[in-house]
């Protein structure tokens, strides 16, 4: 393979069958398997990188001489930063991969005042050069992403792997709760504007609230206190907050309800209130076509074809937006996720591989005929 | 002076009219002026640091031709770590000097897993020495620590100064939350164990509690989560708590109540409880002769003498446990601590000097009939 790194980190490899240019004497088109080499501190070992490898799998096959002489080229690609922890921004490396990286999130800054953009040079890349990742769409015949399901559906189903109907819908934000520090000594309890119990009182009702709404998730995953010393009392809170719901109507509902909440909560604390961030992704449908190809390969591999919702986002998501893009789970015992103790059965990552080479297979035929 | 650093990174000053020694030929004993170096975060200019430049200013007068010549030595100390940020124990510094270091708290870690002991090596000390820097109390006339009020008491009276009458009791804990990590967006809401949601609940609470408590003081100051990615369930929280009362019952009863506040918390969502550490410093009294000398100078530079107690802890209360002990407060306008516009005024400071050199001559002439 043809290996580059482009300005966003993403590493790509590109494979040519040996005469699918040279017989066609026109300028490549490509298939496009990938998902994100980054994980979430602590997570497990399987969600992201298990997609990249499963497409490299799938290259190595058509590598071989006694292989299908594929019309178009097969990439690869891993992306550099989807999880979103160090920037609370998913999704960078697809998102300059499918021209749609904004540019203002280069100032976005770590927990050490790192922008994106520094943290892009440091890494020996340089940043004015994201744009040059875009992958013109009329040269992409599709982008297929395998990945963990990070749910119980396929175990409970006995199946190996599944198709992803959808993606559902995901807003994310970061709220900041403005109080005023002091002495925890000296001050005392009834002129007190602690951004923490403000915070703490918000948590506890977003998830309570979210126990009566069916199908949502909402989550407060990262919280940053200033400044965070047992004996100060909390002058400023940051907390992030992730909804998600099949239905966006729902989610966006829900999401202001949670405002709502926290603008009460805030008042009633004697504290300011500001949302800082926010990022809105709508549920995501895929290429029709491909899931044609890929339920016929699942039905060929396994004989029952699986559809399945996916709750968590996936650079699926983003590249969806440009190409035409079908995502595949594979099973996941246990169903835990963001883990060490995630896990997948070789056999089922065996029964992936070989029903996208037959997918592979039923692409290069529908392409050449 | 002649100046030493201990093994605890105090940086002690010794101050001998000429003739102190000679003249008596025994060994000298010493008064002791300090107060700490170390500020919390993003803290104010005057907290600590103002009662080591006071005993400065104090031995600089002394060190002058026409200044009375001491039958005793002055020592100045900046205590190295008072405020207990980076390890969750305050009074490092000042426990050393009093011979009541805990050698398990060279264990102790901080954020970043670097140990007491490692820190005090990377400064290039040596943490096996810190036995030696317990001072001998039979040297010791006494302590004396000038500090900011941080408080309203002083400001009120309309007083530059006031005598410290006690320190009120204070207990730290760490608070842990055990629930289980997992994906924000497929985990479904009802089987969750979220660290933070339970944690938050119990801050909460705590401070709903605590306004019901007659002149408690709780504050949660400080959490860590883990993994603290806003697309992961917390699977872990600590989080401190500090309170403080001026009855040691009241203090460790309301303790009792938060800490059954948690576990039943921590019950219904699911969680794990741990208490990881915990110190208790009871109220502190302090010596009756220099209180009366701190009045006696008090009286004679101001006319009016005010005597308060501490609602913060210092390291008066350490040092109370071995030496005779006295602290002046200085007043502190608009009585904002822990925080930038943290402010004192130089003439109350003025004030405070003259005070501390006529007690030291008034000790000196006891010292000598």
């Amino acid at each position: 393979m043809t290996v580059h790194v482009d300005a966003a980190g993403n590493i790509a490899g590109r494979f040519f069958s040996s005469d699918s240019v040279t017989k066609r004497n026109i300028a490549p088109r490509t298939l496009i398997f990938g998902s994100h080499l980054d994980t979430v501190p602590n997570g497990g070992a399987f969600d992201g990188v298990l997609g990249v490898l499963i497409g490299l799998a799938v290259a190595e096959h058509f590598s071989k001489p006694e292989s299908t002489q594929l019309p178009f080229a097969i990439d690869v690609i891993g992306f550099s930063e989807e999880e979103g922890v160090r920037f609370a921004q998913p999704y960078l490396g697809s998102a300059a991969i499918a021209g749609l990286f904004d540019s203002a999130w280069l100032d976005r800054t770590d927990d050490q005042g790192i922008s994106v953009s520094q943290a892009i040079s440091d890494f020996g890349l340089s940043p004015q050069n994201i744009a040059d990742a875009a992958v013109d769409p009329s040269t992409v015949i599709g982008f297929i992403e395998a990945h963990i399901e990070q749910g119980p559906v396929l175990e409970s189903a006995g199946q190996p792997i599944g198709v992803v109907s959808s993606i559902i819908g995901q807003t994310r934000l970061v709220v900041e709760f403005l109080g005023v520090a002091g002495h925890a000594g000296t001050t005392p309890m009834t002129p007190r504007h602690d951004a923490l119990v403000t915070a703490g009182h918000w948590i506890h009702e977003v998830n309570r609230t979210a126990l009566s709404i069916d199908g949502i998730r909402a989550t407060v995953g990262r919280i940053n206190v200033w400044p965070n010393a047992s004996n100060v009392i909390p002058g400023r809170v940051e907390a992030s907050l992730d909804v998600r719901h099949a239905a966006d109507d729902v989610r966006e509902r829900s999401v202001a309800q949670f405002l709502a909440l926290a603008a009460l909560i805030a008042q009633n604390g004697g504290a300011g209130l500001s949302v800082k961030h926010r990022s809105d992704v709508d549920s995501v449908c895929f290429s029709k076509r491909l899931e044609t190809l890929m339920c016929d390969a699942i039905d060929a591999t396994t004989g029952t074809v699986v559809r399945l919702p996916s709750g968590a986002g996936h650079d699926a998501a983003i590249m969806a937006k440009r190409f035409p893009t079908s995502m595949l789970f594979v099973r996941h015992p246990g169903g835990i996720s963001h883990h060490p103790d995630e896990r997948v059965d070789a056999s089922d990552v065996g029964v992936a591989i070989d029903t996208l080479i037959d997918l592979v297979n039923r692409l290069a035929a529908q392409e050449i005929s």
